[in-house]
Parts: C-alpha cells; sequence; structure tokens
C-alpha cells in the first residue's frame, strides 16, 4: 500500500518529448556509441529515427549543446566534444580531531556584505536565478495583495506564522517523507533564523555542534556568536558526513547536536545515501543527540522524486528539519521554516526573543504561489536550468582550471565546489581576482580549522554569458600563476 | 545659532484653525472658567468671540466632546463634563533589590500568540490603528513596487540595510536630536530584533542587565532566552527610572548594560526629563556601562517638537538606540533599526547570524513612503486621533473602574497603565474576562519578581466604539466584584 507520500510522489517529473529525444542521445554519448569527435545524426534522421518533430530535435540538439556535451560546427552538423565524465571528486575532508571556536566572520562579510550595485562578478554566492519567468505569479501575487490591503496585512501574523503557509509547507513536505501537520512549522525570517533558532534552542555557550565538513558557512558564524565549539566531522564527497568518525566522536565528546546538509550540500554537492541518512539517525537516536538538518537545496531536484530528509525517518522528534523559499523563490523574501519536532516549545520562545512573528504579507504571498501550482512548476523549470548549467560550468572548470582540480558533482541546487591543486590560497587568489572585479566564495569560509584553503565555491544559478566564461577562464588562469609562483619558489629554495 | 535638528524641528506642529480653537475652549475648562455643569456658549457666540467660521466652531466641540471634556445635551446646549484631571498616577514602583531571572513565558505567550480570527476583544496588545486613510499611500507604494518588480526585490539587500531606508532613518532621527549617519543604522526585523541583537552585542549568559520597571515584556523575555538576570530599579510614574536608585545598584552589581524606554514608556507611560536623560546617560559614563534605549513609541508626540532621545546626549557611542515602525506603520511589516554606537561591527554579526539582511522590499516601500513626506503627514493624523482618545479612555477607566485606581498620562503612543486596588489580581481577573471575550495585558508580564500584579495595559489606539466602552466596563465590574470577595472573605476569616 503507497503511503501518502508516495502517491503525492507520482505524477511529478514527467520528461517532455525533447528531453526523452536529449536523454536517449545523451545515453549513446555516455555508452560510447557516439564516441568523441564522432558526427552525430541529422536532425531529420532523428526525426525519422524517433518518430518527432524537427523542432523537437533541433531542441534536443540545444540541451545537448548546452550541456557542453556537442556542438555544432556551420555547415558540417553536429559533433561529440570531448567528455568530461568521470571528472576528479573533491578529496575526503579530514579536518581537526576536537572541538573548535570558529572565526573567519571577516571573510563571511566580505562575500555577504556585497551590494546591489557591486560592480564586481560574483561567482561564489548563494543566491538562485532570480530572472525567470516562471516567478513572475509572484509579484502578482503581491502587488494584488497590496492594492486589496485590509489592516491585516500590516498586523501582526500569528507568532507561529500564517496558517495559510504553514498548511503549503506541510503539503510540500510530503515529498521528502515528512508528515508533518502544519502546527509542526514554525515559519522564520529566512533559513538562517530556522538555523538559529535550533541551535539556540538546543544549545548552552561553551558546547560542542557536530558539524559536516566543509559546511555553510553561516552556520558557522551562528556557532561562532553562540560560543559554540565546532567539531568537524570527516565528510566524503559522495556520501557525506562519515559515521564511522561521527560515532567515535560521539564516544569521545560530549556533543549536544549534530548540524547536517545531507541533501544537495552546501558547499560540496553530494546527497547522503537513503541508508546512510535513516543510520545516521539510528546514531543520533542510540546517542541521544538532536540533529539540525539544514534542507535550505532540497527542492532543487534535477530528478524527481527528490530525496527523503532525515526528519523522515524520525519518530521521536529529535530532527530539527530547516528550510525555506530562499533558494527557491528568492533570499529578499525573507520566508524560511523550522519543523523543530520535540523542541517546539522552546524554538517558538527562540523565535519570538528573535524577531517576534515574522512580516505577513510574504507568508501570505508564498502560501497562494504555491496553493495555486505555480511553486512547483517553477521548481521544474529552474531545476532543469541548473542540472544544463551546471554541466555547462563544469566543463569550463576542466577546461580553465590547472590540472587535478577536483570538481563536484551535485544533483540539485545550483553550487559547485572546486578543489584546487594544493598550493593554490583562495583567500589569497580571491585578493587577486579583485583586480579583475571577480570574487569566488573561498574555501576557508566552511571550515573553523582552517581547512579548504585551496577550495572555493561556484555559483551556476545565472545566465551563463560569455562574461561568466570569461570571469571563470580568469579564475584557472590566476590560479596557474599562483601555481607557478610556488613551485618556482620552492625551486630556488632547494 | 540654532543647531541643525532645531532647525529641522521648526515647521512641523502647526495646528489648524479648529484645534485652535479647541485648545482655547479647553484652557478656560481646565483653569475654571467654565466649571462642570456650566453650560458653554453657543457655536454662533463662539463664532463671533473667536472671528471662525460656524463649521469651525462646530469641528472644535466636536473634539472637546471627543475628549469628553463637554457634552451636547438635546436643544440645551454643550455642557462641562466633570472634570477628570487631576487623576490619580499609579505609584512609583519598589522592585526586588537583586538580580532575578525572568520567568512569565506563558503569561506573554498568551498575549502574543493571539490570532488575526480571535474572536476576542483585544484591549491590552501593543498594536497600533492600522485603518488610518493616511496609511494608505504605503499600500499603493508596496504595490506599485510590486508590480515593477525587477530582480532586485527578491534579492539580498545589504546586510546592514537599504540605503534609501537608512538615509531616511537617519533624516528622522534629527527631531529626536540625533546626528546619525546613515552608516550608523542597522535595518533590523522589526524592534524586537533590535533589542535582542542590542542585548546579545553587550551580554553574556550569567550577565545581569538593570531595567526601568515595570518593563516591556519582551525585552524580559530576550533577558530569559539568553540566560541573562533583570535588576529592577524602582521607577517612578512621571520621571522614570530613578538614578539614586541606579547609581546604588550601579556600586553593588556587576551591570553589564542599562536598558530602558524613556520616552512614553511602554507600559507607564511617563517621558523622562530632559535633564533626567542627560543625568542617566553621566552615570552611565561614570560606570562605563552602555544603555540599551528602547524609543518604539517615541515618534508618537502629542505636541512638537518630540522629547530628546537620551542617544542624542551621546558622545562616546555608549547608547544602542532601538526603534522601526511597528508602532507607526504596522508591526507586520518588520521594519525595524538599530543605532548600535561603538558596537557597530559587533552589531552587524549579530544581525547576520540572526536573520541575515532584513527582507526587502518592506524596506524600499518604507522609504519611499518617507522620503514622500506620507510618514509625517501619518504621525500628525494618529496622533492627534491618539491624544484624543486618551483621554476618552481614561474617562471610562475613571468612571467604570473601582474607586482610587491610579492611572498613567502618556503625552504620547497609545497605551495606558492602570493599577487598581492591592486586593485584584489581574492575571486572575483575565480568567474571568475570557468568558466574556475580553483580555487585558495584566501587570504580572511587565515584572521578573512578580510585581505589579494589580496593574494592567490598555491600549486605546483603536476607533473607541460602544463595544469598547461596555469591555472596559465589564473590566471595571468584575474588577470591582473581586475586591468584594477579597473583604468579605478577610471579614469571614476574622
Amino acid at each position: 500500500m503507497p503511503s501518502v507520500w508516495q502517491m503525492n510522489r507520482a505524477g511529478v517529473g514527467v520528461m517532455t518529448r525533447y528531453e526523452e529525444v536529449a536523454a536517449t542521445l545523451r545515453e549513446r554519448i555516455e555508452h560510447g556509441i557516439y564516441r568523441v569527435g564522432d558526427r552525430l545524426p541529422s536532425i531529420r534522421a532523428v526525426c525519422q529515427e524517433l518518430n518527432v518533430s524537427i523542432s523537437t530535435a533541433q531542441e534536443a540538439y540545444r540541451q545537448l549543446m548546452d550541456a557542453a556535451l556537442i556542438e555544432s560546427r556551420p555547415k558540417s552538423g553536429y559533433f561529440v566534444l570531448p567528455c568530461r565524465i568521470p571528472s576528479v571528486l573533491p578529496s575526503v575532508s579530514r579536518p581537526a580531531q576536537c572541538p573548535l571556536d570558529v572565526s573567519q566572520w571577516d571573510q563571511v562579510l566580505e562575500l555577504v556584505a556585497t551590494q546591489r550595485d557591486d560592480k564586481r562578478l560574483l561567482l561564489g554566492r548563494g543566491v538562485p536565478n532570480l530572472e525567470v519567468a516562471s516567478l513572475k505569479p509572484l509579484s502578482k501575487i503581491l502587488a494584488g495583495l497590496h492594492r486589496s490591503n485590509d489592516l491585516h496585512g500590516f498586523n501582526y501574523d500569528k507568532l507561529s506564522g500564517s496558517p495559510e503557509l504553514r498548511q503549503q509547507v506541510a503539503r510540500l513536505a510530503v515529498a521528502s517523507g515528512c508528515l508533518l501537520h502544519p502546527d509542526d512549522v514554525l515559519i522564520t525570517t529566512g533559513c538562517q533564523e530556522a538555523l538559529s533558532i535550533a541551535l539556540r534552542t538546543l544549545t548552552q555557550p561553551g558546547d560542542v555542534v557536530a558539524v559536516d565538513s566543509p559546511s555553510f558557512y553561516g552556520t558557522m558564524q551562528i556557532l561562532k556568536a553562540n560560543g559554540l565549539k565546532a567539531l568537524e566531522i570527516p565528510t566524503d564527497p559522495q556520501t557525506g558526513i562519515s559515521l564511522e568518525a561521527l560515532e567515535l566522536a560521539l564516544e569521545q565528546w560530549p556533543i549536544r547536536a549534530i548540524q547536517v546538509t545531507p541533501t544537495y550540500n552546501n558547499p560540496l554537492g553530494y546527497t547522503m545515501p537513503e541508508a546512510r541518512k535513516r543510520a545516521l539517525y539510528q546514531l543520533a537516536q542510540r546517542f541521544d543527540v538532536a540533529i539540525i538538518e539544514d534542507d535550505i537545496y532540497g527542492d532543487l531536484a534535477y530528478t524527481q522524486p527528490r530525496p527523503l530528509t532525515i526528519k523522515s525517518f524520525d519518530t521521536d522528534g529529535r530532527v530539527l528539519l530547516c528550510s525555506g523559499f530562499s533558494k527557491t523563490l528568492g533570499p529578499g523574501l525573507r520566508v524560511g521554516w523550522l519543523a523543530p519536532g520535540c523542541y517546539r516549545e522552546k524554538a517558538l520562545h527562540m523565535k519570538y526573543v528573535s524577531t517576534g512573528a515574522s512580516a505577513t504579507l510574504p507568508q501570505l504571498a508564498v502560501a497562494e504561489f504555491v496553493a495555486k501550482g505555480h511553486f512547483e512548476r517553477h521548481l521544474r523549470a529552474v531545476s532543469r536550468q541548473y542540472q544544463r548549467q551546471r554541466d555547462i560550468m563544469i566543463s569550463w572548470v576542466q577546461r580553465y582550471f590547472p590540472k587535478g582540480s577536483g570538481i563536484s558533482y551535485p544533483q540539485g541546487g545550483f553550487l559547485l565546489w572546486v578543489e584546487l591543486p594544493a598550493d593554490v590560497d583562495c583567500v589569497r587568489l580571491n585578493e587577486r581576482l579583485a583586480q579583475h572585479a571577480i570574487h569566488v566564495a573561498p574555501g576557508a569560509l566552511f571550515s573553523a580549522s582552517g581547512k579548504f584553503r585551496q577550495c572555493l565555491r561556484l555559483n551556476y544559478a545565472f545566465t551563463l554569458t560569455p562574461a561568466m566564461e570569461e570571469a571563470v577562464r580568469t579564475v584557472g588562469e590566476l590560479a596557474r600563476e599562483m601555481l607557478s609562483e610556488v613551485r618556482e619558489s620552492s625551486l630556488a629554495m632547494k
């Protein structure tokens, strides 16, 4: 008997005809039926073979070009490009083995204090593409709410959030395997407030929190602000936080909470396999510790159904699930949410002292946007786009970055993690990039122990223009320059 | 030579003709020229004497009726009502003389967890009147911003807040004597976040914070959430926090911050005289301690110029001024601000970890509303209304509440503090009122030491309907009932 969420998950993720054609051709390329440099069948031949219209075949070819799998040569046809898969993944992290204070605020501030009139090309920020047609209805709904504004829109909403929005959040959470009642949800001012409330609900200053590593700098800074210590756990770029290392850590240290981003991890891109998510939950049960699960990128799945959350295995309320609409609809709305499990009462108090009720009208607008089906349409549109752009961005990094760079391969979201050769210091690289009006997110932000200095995070949400390619080329070039400088100086020292 | 802010303050607060007429008549009543029960001159006589039109004189009489100073008797004319001034003020508070943990969360939750579909008449909440014409342009501006929405509106704004809004906040602050640069201002998610950030910037868990007493329950709950102890200082219902008691406390306890609401105090209604504000600042200087000044009601002055803030005396950046637009434009917008003085760097970090940047579009809308002059017009309109309604509400309380009840006499804002005879327990009173679908803010919320149980806070922002008068009558009646029960049972025990 299918459960509620399984039924809900059916019927989403259906491919259009051209996507099917593109998938067929992609499969043939990946299986070597068409090899690098081969000329592909003509559009006409594809139409006949697969029984589709010319425009469908053209669209499929366009998609493969966008994914940098093939190229069109004038008057010659379509050709398979050098195959980029498999690329080298970043290495498994080996952070410090003891709880540490977090620092790096200056670097984080430089990244987040950027302005709207910033002239730099910001390649590293966690901002989605906002110039998409599927977002337009949200502006319309907001304008309509303000036109018809009665006193309610300027008044406080419920402390826990608008009932309409909490209902929609509960409905959407079914897709990740969660059966939440609207009263299990607290609306917050962005996911950052959800994470902040979750950590303050569970901890006292001086407490130790186990985190995946690298870990989102926003959470790391919450640890710093609350006088908490980060215990960074080795993390695999394919399967996530090491359960073996975490178990040892739980035996050794008085860990108050485990904070992870197990789906489309920021920044490392992996998704923990379902079995490992379940095992992580069981580990937390065994040691009676709470889990803070950041799922802010979880809705941006390239294929359906989207992965389950750890929260979906939660039978005793120990998982505090943090999410929101910042990475799907826009961070400027500041609409996030927290499902605090059995910690609801304390979390509600923390919410009250933090900001009181959240702003009323953005909640009503998002609720209407979701209720009318715009949200799921929007997700399909942007996820397709992000998947295509991931492949393009990876092809650029492979082309322009030093040989041997590790590159993540996310199945959702819009963030790429690149591990350069060990001699490149990305904080210094960023300083040099400033002269070219380019900014990346240096890896050091994502660690309390000064790891990941040779890593950086790139954003591929925005339309990938030639100027963007040029910028990525510049990043790679300056990185190579730094590498040769280091090698020359080490030769000179010998 | 007038200073910048003095020049700015000129030209505001000009009275209309009918207000002048009303003021003249009010003065005569207050000076006993017309005594209680006297018949006032006819409209026609006033027109001749003061050389005004009939409609102006009528409007002036209407205003005096609204203020419950006179009444109209059919076919007889206008008569002076029993003079309600001076009423008895609440007593000087005598809180506990040592730092205490804050509790009362359950009671606060009951007050703030009210819903939009609440069927109860909420007489105690700190919500302004939102059904006023002068607020309409804000809805229009918001609708316009959403119609013309480019990607910026959904994107992050600056972490410190929109430059446009910070500029307007700095301009407005001139009226309270503050010369702020826009960079001295952080935009927050409501004044609650400003208070929360200010307290977390200055303190560590276990620290002692001196507060006026009674004190806003929202701040008290921030103390609780952060493990801080409240040291409640005796407070005078006319001049505010006792500087003498505060000085003794500063000598005796390791006080990390002084938290006060010196202008249109919530809940006690007083405004500290300028000289005492300055003396408080000097005291803080002498003991090298920071002041958190809550000025959220400060713009709702009944007469111009509005009182100076303590911040206006601040020469070394030790005053953290917290304010916002929740009590003027609407709490549902969640637009607050903090001028953190010399603590800007740490406050910015606290802002980042709390909610990241604040929502973009409400900031732009409020900035435009202020820049176009709507804000100052709106303030004039609502302040006039609140002043009239203060007098009506006071007359109701005098009429219906037990004899000997103390009543505050605020010169701004929209909150009344009533001190009932000592035998009335307002938490229990509230329980009885629930059966009548009425809710007040019980005084116990405003103290850590269980004081003010015989006090309650009433809101007179909303249009004072007969239903409202009936509700106030019911509150008074049930309070009298409780009084006689207590007296009977104490007689029975003798």
